[in-house]
């Protein structure tokens, strides 16, 4: 099992236009056979600030989830609004 | 119902002295009465990145949380090992 935090930082002016993309990302990732979790979060003090909590069985569904076809389409249009690199973070559990 | 993300950023030298902290937190956490989910992972890429994956019913559960015996004992010994301060973000799910 594979927990990610993936965070995004998208500039203010920007925000209303990624929402709908944002909104389909999660739509049809969730309707990958792979995924078991994949929920999106907004800081409560940086509207900008969008932050992915996904669970995945492997490293290798995660992989497969970054070549489908929406995040290919998707993943690009967002990034053309961010105002800096994205964080992501796999993270095993402890303990 | 409130999420929540805190990174801790523990020195190299004194991973294996937090281990314990961090186990007994966790657990007396999980005895809380208001605590839903409070889960500790570790970064793939850096042992000394310690990520909790937090839910309370609301903002005064999760300060009645960093206000327990546990949290004001066990947190200050954590954080005497930190490298960088740690990063609390309170985050609302997204539609």
């Amino acid at each position: 099992m594979l927990k990610v935090i993936a965070q995004d930082f998208i500039k203010p002016e920007a925000i209303e236009i990624v929402l709908p993309l944002y909104r389909e990302l999660v739509e049809k990732t969730r309707q990958e056979e792979l995924c078991i979790s994949y929920e999106l979060f907004i800081d409560q003090k940086d509207p900008g600030h969008f932050v992915f909590i996904e669970e995945w069985p492997d490293k290798a569904a995660l992989d497969a989830h970054c070549n489908t076809g929406h995040f290919k389409r998707l993943v690009p249009m967002i990034n053309a609004y961010q105002r800096q690199d994205c964080i992501i973070t796999l993270i095993d559990a402890f303990a």
